[in-house]
């Protein structure tokens, strides 16, 4: 069965690192496919009144260890980065046109911003950092920053976020399998159950 | 190993009631001894400035489809309550008027006022409903009447929601292991990983 999963995360979330490390061995053991889908969480917040996690009474302190507890529980290298949250408007708009220009390699791609952010602690913010992860991942860095650039992608990525909106997202990580959602990195064990299962009434 | 585990949650908190109905079975699989704090998470968010989940945007309709899909994916009966979130003082001072009354049997009564709530639609933030679910569950509801309006249990209910704040607990369920804390109830089975292992670095 060839279950699509869409998974909707911001590079400068840590939960959706730990989603993204964990989510294609998730899909392959049920044969499912991932469409990754980066979205920008600033824009997402502005509808939903949210804050960062970390900009939270209580919460912030709470989440930081956490982040930090999680990765060691899922076996995940992180090291937590010197700037944080920051802008992830080109990784985003670099992963659209990678998705379009080699789809069997843009995932490779997206993981390599992920831990360039939060293993490497490079300044994924910043379009040189962007445009040599992606050298490194065999892509043509000269077109990509002129891609980045084009109002062509500008759209696309403020379709997508759109679209995200639209469909409920609200946080990061953010999953639908099919129609039904499921939202943070510690809902995989029942989104595998529903993918498992077909679901189930409720 | 006498692991002490303080669960702290909301009589109102969906979340709180499938983590109550999970936790005794998780301590038990690790000779851990659980402590049942009920608090008021009005009081809380009034620091946080948080909202109860159910009135922010996007995620109330994601979360009220979570709590039923939550309790059908852990085989919890779940029926949402036609007023929800209610006044939990009565029940939370009854709690610990129990809990020093009859130290051995207050947890019965603890699951007794969730499943009141959240399984038999029944008024817990009515006084009389919290007395009739103490008088089935075998303690005297006329001493527990004048117990919680008694400037003791006011006092010693207003000390526990403040010791809850200043240790860091902003949302329900929220465990402690010792001092490591864990927020919801999909944090169980990190928090059953961290007793059962001692904890790890982080």
């Amino acid at each position: 069965m060839d279950t699509p999963i869409d998974f909707y995360y911001d590079y400068s979330s840590p939960y959706g690192y730990l989603a993204a490390e964990q989510i294609e061995a998730v899909a392959a053991r049920h044969g499912a496919a991932v469409a990754w889908r980066p979205v920008l969480l600033g824009a997402v917040f502005k509808v939903t009144g949210a804050r960062p996690l970390t900009e939270a009474p209580l919460k912030g302190t709470y989440s930081a260890a956490d982040f930090r507890r999680s990765a060691a529980f899922y076996g995940v290298p992180y090291s937590p980065p010197a700037r944080f949250p920051i802008s992830t408007i080109a990784a985003a708009r670099a992963t659209l046109w990678a998705r379009a220009e080699a789809p069997e390699r843009y995932k490779a791609l997206a993981l390599a911003f992920f831990r360039a952010y939060f293993r490497d602690g490079r300044a994924l913010d910043e379009p040189d950092v962007v445009a040599a992860v992606a050298a490194e991942n065999g892509f043509d860095a000269v077109q990509m920053m002129a891609a980045i650039s084009s109002d062509a992608i500008k759209a696309a990525l403020k379709q997508e976020v759109d679209e995200a909106i639209a469909r409920g997202v609200f946080g990061s990580p953010y999953f639908f399998v099919g129609n039904e959602p499921f939202w943070g990195a510690d809902r995989l064990p029942m989104l595998e159950a529903w993918i498992a299962r077909g679901g189930w009434a409720y």
